[in-house]
């Protein structure tokens, strides 16, 4: 690819100011009061991907927010790369732990980002690395460089689990026909390490709702006489994980596949330096299952997390009260071979089957999602490691990450085809949590290395 | 006293409207959103208790909400009563389980109240049953049938822990200074079997926060690794009960009060019926401390209850987040000989103690009081039990509550004498609840009955 570098310095200013605006944008799947926001965002996405010279862009209905399909078919002899993301953001409370408003971009210097962050809900998680595609798209079009066909498939339901997309996915086989799918929705290890992605974790997401009396009581008549909801929520809570971390649903770990000593042995090569990482969350120790390390604890590992919980009175002051109903926000997140669906199951008949009387349970599934692996012998993965070694100077290390995307194993079941991870956020820029941000060196390096990734690809499929 | 039935029947509709006028303020001393409103309640009283007929009434500042003084001196050779109640309320919330708002009084005829019932918040707690005591003094003094000394002192602290009613009563020992003190703040078993209060339990109420990683996270890239402060919170909770449900806490029930085998006799003879309690609250089982009956678990035995926990992401959808920080409030009810400051220091010991590591543990004492205990044989009593056999035509029986009335204690230690717990609501009148009530029959009947106290009280004193 010629001038790359030239072109992204020429341009950095306006590929920075289009992306402050579509951060703009609030769009947060999971509350509904921003629905306008959302389509608002897809709407965006539209004109940027006609802007970037995709022949074909259509914004395609589905029975929740739109999917933005683009396309640009250069010759039907040549391979066709498929690219993912989405145009939805997580809901940013805490609002007060955010030093800036999550939906006014701000730039600012960072000890981990020398060059300067954008901080602002999604700038990372996607609308950052969803829009390198565009940029890199922009530049292969505009300089007449792009080596083979393009499809892209950006969506607006990935934070609340992708809902619609399968549907959408199984309707449209042919038009989503690729021979490889790009996502960058993933990080990388350090700004000097680059890393691609290999593995990811599946996920089981549920709320919990525990009912004892029909009214809240007050605490001093009826306290120690009738099961008190949120008592019971904890102790069932806690009482699906043992003395080892280990949970406690039967059947939970049936399907988890055991890596070797030897894959274990080439995990540990990563970097990884406690000290750093406790001080980086300023906590005194670490914490999780017994017999594994903290790379393989967020990888390799099934966990169960409370990611929300609420009963009874929680404003100012003190009420003595017995609350009627209490809830909680459970995720799972799976290995490969583990079943989204049947962990779902697994983990409704165990809560049910472990309410004391007097209370009774709600167990609702939100959403999930599969696991995956992708093999590192792959074209693919060859393609994307040749372009790190351009533009980083360094071959990239294969990483197991302990997020989800739960529609790569989808892809792969429906499209028949790989998906390569290209993710060039760092853990420390707060994606899910106040202060969000993305580097302008990951932002820019990104726009560099995915056109590589084109060519690389284009010629090791002859 | 002569007449007073005729004086009810011709001033019932001014009695029920006065009441309405002041549930209308909404009185909530938790929030101090509603400061003015909690003070425009006091002036109300004020003006009320000169109507009644008080030769002195003063708005008596604190550090807090300010105590509302009356008094009517009619001969120092006779007894005096002190009457004490509150008129402040607890917090409305949830809102949306009302059936109408909390703050606009409407009259509703129920099966258990089939003369009607005044449906807000405060109606019985402590609005209704207080307002009794100054329509009794309207009526005794307009008839000129007062038949000793009386003193009012009405504060508006009392659902928040009643902080600045210690140092009152301390400065105000002489002011004070009466025979017996008497109270409308409790419950009475049915509206055909009267009782009298005789014992209530303390109270300790704390609030604790969990604090672990410095920020919100990705659940997928830290779960499993870190401590989630919401899984530990359930955990150090779940823990503070045993499978028998006896609390855990190294000391807690060393200066519990075991009753006698003739004494729990005695306490079974109350009319109980577990099917009509269970469907009262729809719950298919009772739950609670093992060895003990339902009313011996609410009365005699002390208790933890979670009154309210929150933490991580509680909104609509779904967040895959690992949240910094969880929190719940934890009140105790304690019973005679247990000291709540001690107590307080044994919990906050205990749940410092039992936190892994990974997280840190704030514990906040909230307020407290202690339990209390009044003899039936005593004049008040007395006096009493004849009060309730003339309005009643029954014996009324002598019964332990579950609640915490924390400064009746403080009242016997500063002011050196006995409190008479007189109350005329139900159960089922959700007091702390959506849909508070207090029955017409059973204002009407507190106001019938608090003069023939008055009445004989005056004739044992002598």
């Amino acid at each position: 690819m010629n001038n790359i570098q030239s072109y992204i310095k020429e341009n950095k200013e306006r590929f920075l100011n289009e992306l402050i605006e579509l951060l703009k944008i609030p769009s947060i799947s999971a509350d509904s009061a921003y629905r306008n926001d959302v389509l608002k965002t897809a709407e965006a996405i539209k004109v940027s991907l006609e802007e970037a010279g995709c022949d074909i862009v259509e914004i395609c209905k589905t029975d929740g927010y739109p999917v933005v399909y683009g396309e640009k078919i250069i010759d039907k002899n040549l391979p066709t790369i498929l690219v993912y993301g989405h145009y939805d953001v997580q809901p940013p409370d805490p609002l007060d732990l955010w030093n800036s408003p999550p939906f006014e971009p701000i730039i600012k210097k960072t000890k981990s980002h020398p060059e300067g962050a954008i901080y602002a809900r999604g700038a990372c998680d996607d609308k950052g690395q969803m829009y390198m595609h565009v940029k890199a798209m922009e530049f292969m079009t505009s300089t007449n460089q792009l080596p083979c066909n393009v499809k892209f498939m950006i969506e607006g339901e990935e934070e609340v689990g992708s809902a619609n997309l399968a549907t959408f996915v199984k309707n449209n086989q042919d038009k989503l026909k690729n021979d490889v799918i790009l996502i960058s929705d993933t990080g990388m290890i350090a700004q000097d390490v680059p890393s691609i992605t290999t593995g990811l974790r599946g996920l089981s997401y549920v709320e919990v709702e525990v009912t004892g009396p029909n009214r809240d009581l007050h605490s001093g008549l009826y306290g120690g006489a009738v099961a008190n909801p949120i008592n019971v929520l904890t102790k069932m809570i806690a009482s699906l994980h043992d003395e080892n971390n280990h949970i406690t649903i039967p059947g939970f770990y049936d399907k988890v596949e055991e890596l070797s000593k030897e894959e274990r042995a080439e995990m540990a090569k990563a970097p990884f330096n406690l000290d750093h990482y406790k001080k980086a969350l300023d906590i005194n120790d670490i914490y999780g299952e017994t017999g594994y390390t903290t790379n393989e604890r967020n990888s390799i590992r099934p966990t169960l997390d409370v990611n929300g919980i609420w009963g009874g009175y929680t404003g100012e002051g003190a009420k003595t009260v017995i609350a009627s109903k209490a809830y909680a926000k459970i995720s799972m997140r799976l290995v490969p071979h583990q079943d989204w669906e049947d962990i779902t199951q697994l983990f409704k008949n165990h809560f049910e089957s472990i309410a004391p009387k007097g209370v009774t349970i709600k167990v609702k599934p939100h959403h999930g999602g599969q696991g995956y692996v992708t093999p590192i012998n792959s074209i693919g993965y060859q393609a994307a490691s040749k372009a790190y070694q351009d533009t980083f100077g360094k071959t990239p290390i294969p990483q197991r990450s302990g997020g989800s995307i739960p529609i790569v194993s989808l892809f792969e079941q429906e499209l028949k085809s790989k998906t390569i991870l290209m993710g060039f956020g760092l853990d420390s820029d707060a994606i899910h949590s106040p202060n969000e941000h993305f580097g302008i060196f990951n932002y820019l390096k990104g726009i560099e290395t995915i056109p590589l990734f084109y060519k690389y690809f284009t010629e090791l499929s002859k």
